[in-house]
């Protein structure tokens, strides 16, 4: 007995109904369904994938899920791809051993294409992989000179923005606070914020690096508030580091925000909203952000001699509590306040 | 020319150096990856599942990464299972659609195992999985009166250490806030706090539900504190929602924590050490019950006749600022300050 016939459709319908993303009835797929799991059919993926050379997984390199933006892109990612039915091949680096995931293990499963997800893995991989002839997309990263596409926020943007915010907010003494150190969006968020400032004749920012990471985000700002000429107001790289300078602010150095010291942040992440943090942050809309990256990557395995891309979201700086708030140009958007500068940015 | 006569190396060094966990020297290693990278060799991962039946994948459905806790599980994981060979293929519950990943899709991928990782995930998925012959493993979860083997925290001792622990605080009037409602790991916590205060002489605690969610959380604080009964200390499901309520009992009823409402968290996430929260949690330790998880699923791989197995990572009452602490029994411990009661549990 063949599932076709005890569903009583053709043999076009049950393969539609085991094609991810292939067009069938809802009612033709659940009747199939039905029929092949009264006969324990199971298709074979696998068996499937070497027939069609396609194996319907996308690599996915992540790590630094501490931040709360990883996280929440993942899940987000895994929904959007499983929606193009393609599955999401989690690869993290070997503390042990390496920095970048095993190459040899990326290329042994044979994925239809592989997303680097993470701004602190080196790009080599990137290369390697490009070579090999699978596609590649750089989210939340770039690489300047090189062919490889990618899907990031404003970062240049959002760093010359925030300079002229804590500029309008009355602040001059001014800190940064760097991510890890060759990574493409703490190098344009610091070159956007460094920038404008000296364009418009302020002083040159004092700098710390917090790697991106709690600690060291902690250690940096003790470095940069026990100094006699610490600085009024703080650009954080990310949330994550500024939810630390903010605990060491208050906590280890009794200062009140934004009344002794504003911070900023970047991301716009979950604790960016809760009350304790209340920080003012320049968002990276997490759903744009995703559903470009699926999109762009599914287009690059159907196109394999497509352009290489950069899609840049457009992200706000979102006005909460923890930056003292410019007389002007705050304006109210979908129910959030957002900055919009008076004079041209 | 291949790949074993320009490294200089047997045939069987070869395959050796591919198959993820054979024993093979570390230079020999390096050798046939070079030969086998200038030659442009890739081994076909997905071809030699079909001669192993082994696919090397194993399934990981999560979701709620919203919580500290699952992300850094998934980051653990993924680690663990790589260094045995394994690669993590995520899914990710269909918002759209079904609360549970398409079971079509799970068994098509013909995983070596699943690892279901969320307690916010039905069991019917387990079931069925188990019934099609793959191995299952519960993390962070379990189910009685079944044959699925599962790794979790000490959920009822949990539950009854902390009752003990803000009754020896001299509180009387408790709270609970459940997560959510039919998964093993919230019922656990509230039947060990429940328990325990009954057994007692306790007057029962308030009960509200905050189905692990912040936003939910953050509504049934509003409920719990309205009261003119208002609890004076509230046992929180996880740290997840009670890093909500202190926000809430903070910012919008004015209440010092512990002064006027003790706090007791469960998981022990890194938000519970930021000074802002300063949680008392009853924790989960991260690497213990990954490394748990692994090591049991890959022996269910090698041994599907294996017995059912219920492996309880043992957790600490981790002693912080959010409860007021009882006169005796904070011992500390690794640096760290936990509760030892001085009566036996």
């Amino acid at each position: 007995m063949d599932v076709a016939r005890l569903a009583g459709v053709s043999q076009s319908a049950v393969s539609r109904a085991f094609t991810p993303g292939a067009s069938i009835a809802a009612e033709t797929r659940s009747r199939v369904e039905d029929a092949a799991r009264s006969l324990g059919y199971r298709p074979n993926a696998i068996a499937r994938s070497l027939t069609t050379s396609r194996s319907r997984i996308i690599g996915v390199a992540a790590a630094y899920l501490q931040n709360h933006f990883y996280p929440e892109v993942l899940e987000a990612m895994s929904r959007g791809l499983q929606a193009r039915g393609y599955q999401l091949l989690l690869f993290t680096p070997d503390a042990g051993r390496h920095a970048d995931p095993q190459l040899e293990q990326v290329l042994a499963w044979r994925i239809d294409g592989l997303i680097l997800a993470s701004s602190t893995l080196s790009s080599a991989l990137a290369e390697q992989c490009r070579a090999a002839g699978i596609p590649v997309l750089l989210f939340n990263r770039t690489t300047r000179g090189t062919n490889v596409s990618s899907v990031t926020g404003e970062n240049l943007r959002g760093g010359r923005l925030i300079a002229q915010f804590l500029a309008a907010g009355g602040h001059r003494r001014m800190g940064f606070l760097a991510g890890i150190e060759n990574s493409s969006t703490s190098r344009d968020r610091e070159r956007g914020f460094f920038g404008w400032l000296a364009e418009n004749g302020f002083p040159k920012p004092l700098r710390e690096v917090g790697l991106y990471r709690f600690d060291a985000a902690a250690a940096a700002a003790r470095r940069l508030l026990a100094r006699t000429d610490r600085p009024e107001a703080i650009f954080c790289g990310n949330d994550h580091m500024a939810t630390a300078v903010a605990e060491v602010a208050r906590h280890e150095f009794g200062l009140r925000i934004p009344r002794d010291l504003s911070l900023v942040g970047f991301d716009d992440t979950a604790p960016a909203r809760w009350p304790s943090f209340s920080l003012t942050s320049f968002s990276q809309p997490l759903k744009p952000m995703v559903d470009a990256a699926v999109a762009l990557v599914c287009e690059m395995i159907e196109n394999p001699e497509a352009e290489t891309r950069h899609e840049v979201v457009r992200g706000e700086l979102v006005v909460r509590g923890s930056a003292r708030m410019p007389p002007e140009g705050c304006v109210s958007l979908e129910g959030q306040l957002v900055w919009r500068p008076v004079e041209p940015e």
